[in-house]
């Protein structure tokens, strides 16, 4: 994963207003109690929302984040990743096991073991085909803000929060890959 | 990525405090103002620490999590999420576009178009090598929470959002990958 330390020479084209950080320092390895922890979170802002209109499938990214776009275009496949917020309540938030895929068959399993759609951070993650990126004629890709891609298992409105380019070098394993049997089936 | 949808069968395995959840209900597909935006986020809440000793790697899973760790041994890789919290300034958050790898020859790129650790939400994704999950001999994988894995990209202390297990079927294009001039270079 050295891509990311890399890319630390910045050079900022300015714009978007300034974002609220909110992160609280704090020390989590030794044990807090309940009302120290819940100081301690970290400020997640949408950039954008998944768009479902009969088989097109875009992401609208806001007006004040179209310029992260540029060059996405260069790329075939994208990491989409959005917000559960169907989920966002402290019970599902709550829920540390699950029985994978729904079926009372596959073993009890942590949600930190499989995909399921409850667990502490509501994050989703969806490797996406890139159709196209601003595909509006006549208006760049500035400002615009759309991705069209193939398809992607979210709702329609849900919030998007990061988008990362697919790079085979660091996201594919480079040996063998092992799997749990009821991923199998 | 049907995985997620198909696991919406919960059977929670109870314990872990209520985690209070943080989203506010809003439209954003309407254009929204300064003060309206600062309303509306989600809240993160670390799930754990990467720890670095020499060339040991681990993922210490705070105990009220380490259930969630369930069958992840099965799993020869995982997808770890953390927070790049050296990062988590109004400031960084608001560059858009650096030029890859900190090299000006490379061309001036969106943050969502390439990996850089300066983005709107300071989301890192790297997929990892597991050694041994919950190593402890003599107290099962329960309360145990380690996560050994081969290397991270990631500081000492850097927070752990999430985990998720690495599934080729879902987390590997099935067609042709396309990628820019400067990452091929």
């Amino acid at each position: 994963m050295d891509i990311s330390r890399r890319d630390l020479f910045l050079k900022s084209a300015g714009m978007a207003a300034c974002i609220g950080g909110g992160a609280f320092a704090s020390d989590l390895t030794k044990t807090e109690t309940a009302e120290e922890r819940a100081k301690t979170f970290f400020k997640l802002y949408p950039v954008g929302r998944v768009e479902k209109k009969g088989k097109s499938v875009r992401l609208r990214i806001f007006e004040r984040y179209a310029d992260a776009l540029k060059g996405l275009d260069g790329f075939s496949h994208v990491w989409v990743f959005y917000w559960l917020d169907k989920n966002d309540t402290p019970r599902k938030r709550s829920i540390l096991q699950v029985h994978p895929r729904g079926n009372k068959k596959n073993p009890l399993t942590g949600v930190f073991a499989c995909r399921a759609p409850v667990r502490p951070n509501l994050i989703a993650l969806s490797l996406c085909k890139i159709l196209s990126v601003n595909p509006a004629p006549n208006r760049g890709w500035v400002k615009s803000g759309v991705v069209h891609i193939e398809k992607i298992d979210a709702f329609d409105g849900s919030p998007v929060l990061d988008l990362k380019p697919y790079a085979p070098g660091i996201d594919s394993p480079t040996k063998g890959v092992r799997l749990p049997d009821w991923l199998k089936r």
